[in-house]
């Protein structure tokens, strides 16, 4: 069924990259992807599958193929929502929507995906088991699309899932995979520091919010240093420190804000326990008072190294001229919700090189330059199908 | 002499608090006190004396008063300027200058000085030597106006300087001195550090302003816990850090704003020496570039041992039941341009209370609600007469 | 009745000398002080007073004169401990006791004091009410002997008490008085940091000792920088800190030990607020156990203004050829115990000007040379003997 | 070939048992195993090959296999010093030598090299091309024997090195690897910050070492928390913070020393700069001196990974009872001077689990009570021999 659904594939490539186009023209905010969903329910009316629409706290689509024979359940994710971004690469189907961008290559998944969908669907009779596509929405902002998916339940019967990211740091043709911890954890923190204001002559008769804010900074320093495992990545961040204030007049408090990345849940767990720790010691410190927002956006993504296993051997033993080199890639520092599925089902995200070509430096995910090679657009759908089809043991 | 003076002052006591009140009314800002200056300007007009208007960098004037007789040659200062204060004191001759207020009383210090300068001029022929009347624009706002009055030269022929602060902390009827180093200097501090900005979850691609930052509030502690005499004072206050940014970028630069206190001369000289060396030290410790901008304001006021002596003597032994108590005051936390003159010519700055009539807790200098006592006006220009005659050895 | 005295204590200098260099010979430490009471003991041997040995936690001697007259009662203190210093000054009378030194003076001070006393006894008949000769031993070492002293009730009835020390900052001649705050106050603590050792390679298994400690020496600082008044002086010394290990060993425990000046006691209240507070937050910080020994010695000594004020006028007015000035001295850095006296009994003391003569830059009281003019010795016995006198209302 | 030597291997095992054991009762300190290099010497007596004594900066041995057939040339490397620990292991063998132990395992590594390389010259006709058996001093003892050997120019016609190291945290039969960077360096530094002391209540007269210190320690933790890429690990441990002194003295001198770890030469380089780069900081910013001892020790450790694919491919086609599996180990926290070799050597350094049988929670390496099950020592010969033979082609 492999081949019959490769040459499909293959037919299909320049409707993916007009869907794509189409999808860049026209981004998205998250949560606010009512026409980008609205295209892709459309996409699938008529055809012989289940729908399902406002799946979870948003947009997110799931479209479940029942196969002809018996057999596993598999889950097929894209995800579709775009950036704050103003668009600045030059291409003819830039976006109109002023200030929203196509920068991290959504469009392009959700392009090979519908078409792998469409030819799954042709091919339905001879697939074992079951494959439900995910459309997902809203995954760059937090709390994401992905984790009120799972909690809906609507993919408790899944068995594995998979899912994959493009990215410009290999050229099309190059599947990328990472076993275990791949993608890092984000949790983004707001710290207000209450002191008290006063005279800048008098500094006894206040208690200076900026001196304990400083002293907050140095100190939070150590969980990184001294509490994290060397081996693990952390990282706690402060973006912004806002004590803007007049020359004379001492602050009476102060607000922080900041990025905490971790590489794995035992390094979450840490920096979570040593973060409080040391805004209660500030606390009493200097006897200020602090208000501490601490929100954990997405897990650290774990890859099942069995499946990623399966991945980089599928993919390694083809024949087949779209796929040039299946090789490891290092772990990613940004956070992908993909983590949440992963959480509770195995599976693997793994990565579609796209560098575009003729570029040495390409612009990176997220950079108002982002474009891809639209070769890799095939190359998703093949890899992702290849996957798909020998978890179901159809060859 | 002095008591045809007294009875002359005492006699003009309404005129005193009309002046007050009429200047009161019209405040205007340091640099700006165009009317004021033409108000007082005016009040000389037709009088037996030499006026300079326009004296240093605004609005100063001096009266120079040639006595009858020889002598030494001494001067007496009042300052005109107002604050950009909204008042919020309830009198029927509030500021009718909307956000502009004399806030600190210089209202008062020139309804006096008029007076006396009138009364002293007409008892001219028997003035042993000269009186220098110097009302000063611009106290409030550094540079101040003290400097290029001193600078001008024309206060060169000075042996001696007086003038007079009114204070709350006192009731009308009270008279204090505080002999040696009386107020604070003060100097204002912008420093900006430059680092490099960057993604949060990369930081060894970024160079961390804010960590700069936070270290240089750690480090500049010292300046006062460890190199400032502790029988001196110094204050090292970081009134603004302006880090704010987004929390998930590094920031790559920041801004801080402060003002630093000293008792003396050999404590600016400390901080001073100090306070570059830990920019330095911060620069190369963290690798960012440091921009600072640091501008001494006043420098302490030092009021001269002899002469304070003398001041304390002259109104201790008199008969005057508008003075009713003279003693010593502790150092101010403040800064006074005073200071200035006090650097060239020796002299002494001394403090008449004016806690309005049945109120415990006043307002004090520098508050919307601020308010005097007016019986406090007749006691500055009898406590000046006294001291001026008794200097000049009028008895 | 003072000129009597003035003469007899003129006579029996060279007395006063033998005695101060005998007991320059023979210095006790501390608490240890037994041949040096029972020397003072002897002295009084035979004369017609009341006299209490082993008063208080020591060596204490309290001898009561009784005057023949009625009236106040005063007290007169000398210490006469010596210091653990290996005495370097050229002296023909230099210390036999090997490491132990008469460093600080009170050989001068117990040497005039006897002699002052005994001319009182013979002038006993004159005198106007009680003076109580208070020897003090212990003044060198915490807890001291004063406290215990006074907590032992003799000195209740005492309306005044006045001591004096020698220093080496003004001649012979010169006598110094300071009113209010005078000597700073003194805490020592001892702080002992607990976290959990481990390799060097491996800080997430481990707690360091050492980074908490450093952390607790920067935040300490903002104690003096910012939360005592500038207008009084603070100091928080940490002498030593000893982490000393192995080079790759994560220290489990760190101990501190440290040296609190204070000029008066509100700063002592907030310095004691605020260093617990810091140790607290250190705690909470870092997750280490902190172990503080906290141990106020001596409280700042209060010269009370009025009797101060009457000592430099009782002195001021004499026509004495062995007082040649009578002036202001600065505040002292370090401590006296006869500050306790002065929380229960009004009182003053004063400095005796002590620079050897044609030296410049003198050895300072605790130094292996400090040696003395010994002229100072008639000087110390005459000023107090002044003032005493006066303060009982004898001319 | 390969089946005649592990027979070979598999009928000496006792032997290698009983070298292991003479080795272990005799244990000699880095760099003075004069009788330990003896003994090796003495084994190679009258065998067929070069040997070479006392190679590099001390004993190191170097043993000349010519194969009777032309190929490539490969080095096998065990090292034979000990550590200054006391044992602890309940042994029949137990060191005799008092404080001297064989913690680490050397003494297997040497007892296994010893008969493989005696089999390997009794099969020398079929070796094609080189084996030279690398008998290394002083592993132990920065800055070890490995750096001089390799500088002596002797192993430069070596085209890979292979060693291993007996670990615990498996049990015998299993062998690990790791490819690319596998043991961090580590580097050794002192650093000695130079300020004048002086009395603690009088701070501004000197200048606090221990201050200065503990903000070097604050500002260091930066360099971990910054500037090191959150994917490589690195470690800066300040283990001695040698600051003891008298509480009311200011100290005028302290001493830090640490130890730093990386798991990069990327790593190396940005800890190097960033470290020195904050002790001129701390130089500047409180005028202090900086006297720095800054000495690497072991470089990070980079298993060449086409080698290390082809030492886990060797061993884990093979059918030997012996060796039951095969596996990748994580990276190793410590340092190994084997890295020298593979700065100019392509070369794997791989794992012989021995935890001792029946033992949970076995001693790690440098306890007093480490262990090892001695089947790991065939198990070791084994695997190195299939190595080497493969990699010279002879199966």
């Amino acid at each position: 069924m492999k081949d019959e659904l490769m040459k499909m594939l293959e037919e299909r490539e320049d409707e993916m990259i007009e869907i794509r186009r189409y999808l860049h023209e026209h981004p998205e905010l998250s949560f606010k992807e009512e026409k980008t969903a609205a295209y892709i329910a459309d996409f699938y009316k008529g055809k012989d599958v289940e729908i399902e629409t406002n799946v979870g706290n948003g947009h997110g689509i799931i479209v479940t193929i029942n196969g002809g024979l018996r057999g596993k359940s598999v889950g097929l994710r894209a995800d579709f929502d775009a950036l704050p971004i103003h668009e600045e690469a030059d291409v003819p189907f830039k976006s109109a929507n002023e200030g929203v961008m196509h920068a991290c290559g959504h469009d392009a998944h959700t392009a090979y995906l519908l078409i792998l969908a469409d030819c799954l669907i042709q091919l339905k009779d001879q697939i074992k088991g079951t494959i439900k596509i995910v459309h997902q929405h809203a995954e760059e902002q937090p709390p994401g699309g992905a984790k009120s998916i799972v909690d809906s339940g609507k993919l408790d019967d899944l068995e594995a899932i998979f899912g994959i990211h493009v990215l410009p740091m290999a050229p099309a043709g190059t599947v990328g995979y990472h076993s275990g911890y791949s993608f890092n954890g984000r949790t983004y923190f707001k710290l207000r520091i209450q002191g008290l204001g006063g005279h800048g002559s008098s500094p006894d008769k206040a208690n200076d919010a900026i001196v304990a804010g400083a002293h907050f900074v140095t100190a939070v320093q150590t969980v990184v240093s001294r509490r994290v495992d060397p081996m693990n990545a952390g990282v706690v961040t402060i973006g912004s420190f806002d004590g803007k204030g007049s020359f004379n007049v001492i602050k009476d408090s102060i607000e922080i804000e900041g990025d905490i990345r971790y590489s794995n849940e035992e390094t979450q767990n840490v920096i979570d326990k040593e973060f409080h720790r040391i805004v209660k010691g500030v606390e009493e410190l200097f006897g200020v008072t602090c208000e501490l927002t601490y929100t954990p956006d997405y897990p650290p993504l774990y890859n099942d190294p069995e499946l990623t296993a399966f991945v980089a051997e599928v993919l390694n033993n083809l024949k087949d001229k779209s796929i040039k080199e299946v090789k490891e890639f290092p772990k990613m520092a940004p956070s992908d919700d993909f983590a949440y599925y992963l959480e509770k089902i195995p599976g693997s995200y793994f990565y579609i090189g796209c560098t575009p070509k003729g570029v040495d430096e390409p612009y990176f995910n997220h950079h108002p330059k982002f474009d891809i090679d639209e070769d890799a657009i095939l190359v998703a759908a093949k890899s992702v199908g290849h996957v798909a089809c020998s978890y179901l043991g159809m060859e």
